[in-house]
C-alpha cells in the first residue's frame, strides 16, 4: 500500500536518524503511527523513515523531508515522493541480531519467515538471512522454529481421517522423502502404490528436475496431472489412500522458494537450511512418519558416511521435536542412475516393473521394493525384515498396478497406458 | 555484452549442472569457448550455464537448451532468450568458498573487489561477501588485500612532487580523516589551511551528510565549488598543497559505494570494512601520514574507550601494512555538537574563527587546533609539545584565512564572502 506526496523540505534536524513529517489527518485515515517506518521512494533512492506527525507543517498531500533527507539526497520542493506504509520489516532487525551473533527467539524466527513469505523483505535482505546459516549458524532449536515457521507461513493440508474406509480413521500419514543429488526417480511411482494399497496415507510430493534430466515430477507428468490444487489432493487422497504429486504447485512453505532463489545466487546449500526445508514441507502435509532417502558417495549431495551419518541424526532431531517420527535410510552410491534418458523412457521402465514384464529393470525394482518394505516395517504393516516380500507381493500380485492407475485417475488421468506404449519424443 | 537468440530444445543430457549448445561459427566470432560459463535470462529466469560448441545442432541464431534447462524451466521452442557472454563471475565462487570458513588469497580478494567495482556480481551475491565481514569474519592481512583490492580497482592519484616549489619535492601527503558518527565538521575546513600554510601536501576530501544535518562537503559547498574532477584536484593542490573537495565526485575506490548500498540495507557495517573503506579511500589519494579522529562516547559510532583503542590499533596495523603512518586520535565525546543548524551557520562559525571575531566559538577552535597541532607534531613541522600554538599562529596572524580563500578560488569559488555576509536561506 503506498501513496504519492508533493516534497516539501522542512528546517527540521532530527539528530540521529531519518525522518519525514506526515499530516495528523492523513496519518490517522492511513493509520500510521509516530515513529513508525514507512519506506519511501524517489528516483532511484529507497530509504526506510521515521514517521513524526504534524497539524500544521504539511498539508495533507505533502511530505515534509528533514534537513537531513533533502540536503543528502537532493529531493527538490514538489517533487513526487512515493511513500509505502509497510515500513521497514521488524525481520530486517533481527536478521541483523543473528549476523551479529545472537541467538534469535521462536517469535522473531516466525516474524522473518512470515515476511520472507509475503515478500516483505527484498532479495538482499534475504540473502544476509541465508549468509546465517553457515555463519554464525543455527542450533537445532533455531532450526525447528525456522521449519516451524517456513510451514505455519503457508496452508497447512490435513489429510487425518480422510482414509476412504471408516478403519481408515487416525491412519497413520506417512512419506517418502530423498535428499536428492542422485537419480532414484524410479522409486516414487512403485513406493506409492503399493504403501497405499497396504492401507496407510501416503500424499507424496516431488520436485521438477534439479540437476537430473528428469525429476519424478517431469516422469508421472507424462501420463497423468501432476499440478493439483490444495483441495484436489485432499481429494484425491480420501479416495485412494495416495497422490503422486508436484509439491510446486502446492505453494506450501513460500519463504522456502524465496529462499531457494537467493541460494542459487552462490550455489549453495547448508544441511541445517536443506533439513528446514523438508521438515516444512512435511509439516504443511501432515506427515506422522516419514523414510528419509540420503544416498551418499562420491558424485551424490552427500559425500562421506560420518556426512550421511551425521545428517541422519538431525533428521530425525528435528523430525522429532515437531512431532514427525523419521527414519533415515542411507545407501552408498557409485554415481547416477544410467538409464537416465528423459521422463519417457523412465516412465517406461517404471511400468515394465508394474506390469511385471520380462524387460523391467531390476536394479531399480530392487531399490523400489526395499525402501517401500521399510516403509511397511516402520508403520506396522511388515513384521520387521519381511517389507521386502510383502512389498513384493503387492507389485506381483498386480495390486501395485491397479492402485497407481487408481491413483492416477483420480488426478485426472485420462487413458491407461501400457509400457509398450511408451515411446520418446511423443 | 549480450545477445539474443531464439531457444532450441534438444535431446541432451548432460548430467550435472545447466549446458547450452551455440554454433561453432558464433562462439568463435564472440571469442567464447567451450566450458565456459554465460548468463541466460529468460523472463524472471536467470541462470549460469556451460557452453558447449556443436556445428550441427543449432544454427547461428539459435541457443539449444538441454533437457535439464528446458523442462524445469519451462522455456518453449523459438521464445528469445538474451545471454549474457561475461558468465559467471569467479568471484561468486571466492565468495562460497569465505563464507565456508576458508581464508581467501590477495588474488581472490582483487578479482572479488574488482567484479564489485565493475558490477559483475549482483546486490545478492555482494551481501553474502558482506556479511562474511560479521563471520566467518576476515583476518588482518585480508583487511589488507581488500583495502588494497578496493584502491587499485580504482584511479590511484599523485599528489608526490606537486607542491608549488621546488623544495615541495617529496613532501609528505598528509591527511586528517574522521571515522564519522559524531559531528566535527568544522574541523577540516579549519585545518586544511593551516596545514598547506606550513608547508605540507593535504589533499583533503570530505562527504555529505549522513547521520548529522550538514557533513563538511556540504558547509564547504556553501563558498566553493567541491565536486572536482580528478585532473583538477592534482592542479588545485599543485598550486596550493592543499584542496577540501567532495569525496564522492572522484570515483576513488569504486567498490565502496556498492558494498555500502548492500549494507545500508541491513544498517550495520563492521570494524573491518570501516578500516577497508576509509584506508582504501586513503592509498587512491596517495597520503603518507594521517591523523585519524575516533570520536568515542554513548552516542557516537564507537561506544566505549576499549572498542576505540582496538579500532585504534587496527588502523595504526593495516595502515602500517600498505605503506601509510596513521596516528589514531581518539577523544571522548559527550554527544553532538549543539551548533547542527545546517551548512550556511556552519560556515559562518569557521569564517568567525578566520576573521578572528569576537563571537568565533571557542569550543569549535580549540578541537581545530588540537587536532592540527597534532598534525604539525606528527609531520616534523612542529616540536612535540607545541603543535597547538604553532597552528594558534598560523590563525591569528591571517595566514590560514589566506590560504583558505587561495584554496577556494584554485577550486573555482567566485568571491570571498565573510562571515558577517553568511545569513541562511539564501
Amino acid at each position: 500500500m503506498g501513496l504519492y506526496f508533493k516534497a516539501r523540505k522542512v528546517d527540521l534536524e532530527m539528530g540521529d536518524g531519518l525522518h519525514v513529517l506526515l499530516n495528523n489527518e492523513l496519518t490517522e485515515k492511513e493509520g500510521i503511527k509516530e515513529g513508525q517506518k514507512v519506506l519511501i521512494s524517489y528516483r532511484d533512492i529507497e530509504l526506510y523513515v521515521d514517521v513524526i506527525q504534524t497539524d500544521t507543517k504539511v498539508a495533507k498531500d505533502e511530505i515534509g523531508l528533514s534537513f537531513e533527507i533533502w540536503s543528502r539526497y537532493s529531493i527538490p520542493n514538489g517533487d513526487r515522493v512515493y511513500v509505502s506504509m509497510f515500513g521497514r520489516p521488524d525481520s530486517i532487525d533481527y536478521i541483523k541480531k543473528k549476523l551479529m551473533g545472537s541467538k534469535l527467539s521462536k517469535d522473531e524466527i516466525y516474524v522473518i519467515t512470515k515476511e520472507i513469505s509475503e515478500r516483505k523483505i527484498r532479495d538482499i535482505e534475504v540473502a544476509y538471512f541465508m549468509a546465517c546459516f553457515f555463519n554464525p549458524g543455527f542450533d537445532d532449536s533455531e532450526v525447528v522454529d525456522i521449519a516451524q515457521g517456513m510451514a505455519h507461513a503457508g496452508d497447512i493440508l490435513d489429510f487425518k481421517n480422510s482414509g476412504k474406509n471408516s478403519d481408515m480413521k487416525g491412519a497413520f500419514v506417512v512419506d517418502k522423502h530423498s535428499i536428492g543429488g542422485i537419480p532414484a526417480k524410479g522409486v516414487t511411482p512403485l513406493l506409492v502404490p503399493i504403501i497405499s494399497a497396504a492401507g496407510l496415507l501416503i500424499p507424496n510430493t516431488s520436485t521438477r528436475a534439479i540437476t537430473s534430466p528428469a525429476g519424478t515430477s517431469d516422469i508421472l507428468e507424462t501420463v497423468m496431472p501432476i499440478a493439483l490444487s490444495n483441495e484436489k489432493v485432499v481429494e484425491v487422497v480420501k479416495k485412494t489412500n495416495g497422490c503422486m504429486i508436484w509439491g510446486g504447485a502446492l505453494k506450501l512453505a513460500p519463504a522456502d522458494d524465496v529462499m531457494i532463489s537467493v541460494e542459487k545466487a552462490l550455489h549453495v546449500q547448508s544441511y541445517n537450511k536443506l533439513v528446514a526445508s523438508i521438515v516444512a514441507k512435511k509439516i504443511a502435509m501432515g506427515i506422522d512418519k516419514i523414510l528419509i532417502d540420503i544416498p551418499y558417495g562420491p558424485s551424490a549431495k552427500v559425500k562421506s558416511p560420518e556426512d550421511a551419518e551425521m545428517l541422519s541424526e538431525k533428521f530425525i532431531k528435528i523430525f522429532d521435536s515437531v512431532g514427525i517420527e523419521s527414519f533415515p535410510y542411507t545407501r552408498f552410491v557409485m554415481g547416477p542412475d544410467g538409464r537416465g534418458i528423459g521422463p519417457v523412457l523412465e516412465m517406461r521402465d517404471i511400468l515394465h516393473v508394474l506390469e511385471r514384464n520380462s524387460e523391467r529393470p531390476h536394479g531399480l525394482e530392487r531399490t523400489a521394493l526395499e525402501m517401500t518394505g521399510k516403509l511397511l516395517e516402520i508403520s506396522g504393516k511388515s513384521a520387521e525384515g519381511r517389507g521386502y516380500d510383502t512389498a513384493y507381493g503387492f507389485v506381483e500380485s498386480g495390486r501395485a498396478l491397479e492402485k497407481f492407475w487408481e491413483i492416477a485417475f483420480e488426478q485426472g488421468a485420462k487413458k491407461r497406458v501400457k509400457a509398450a506404449d511408451m515411446k520418446p519424443g511423443n
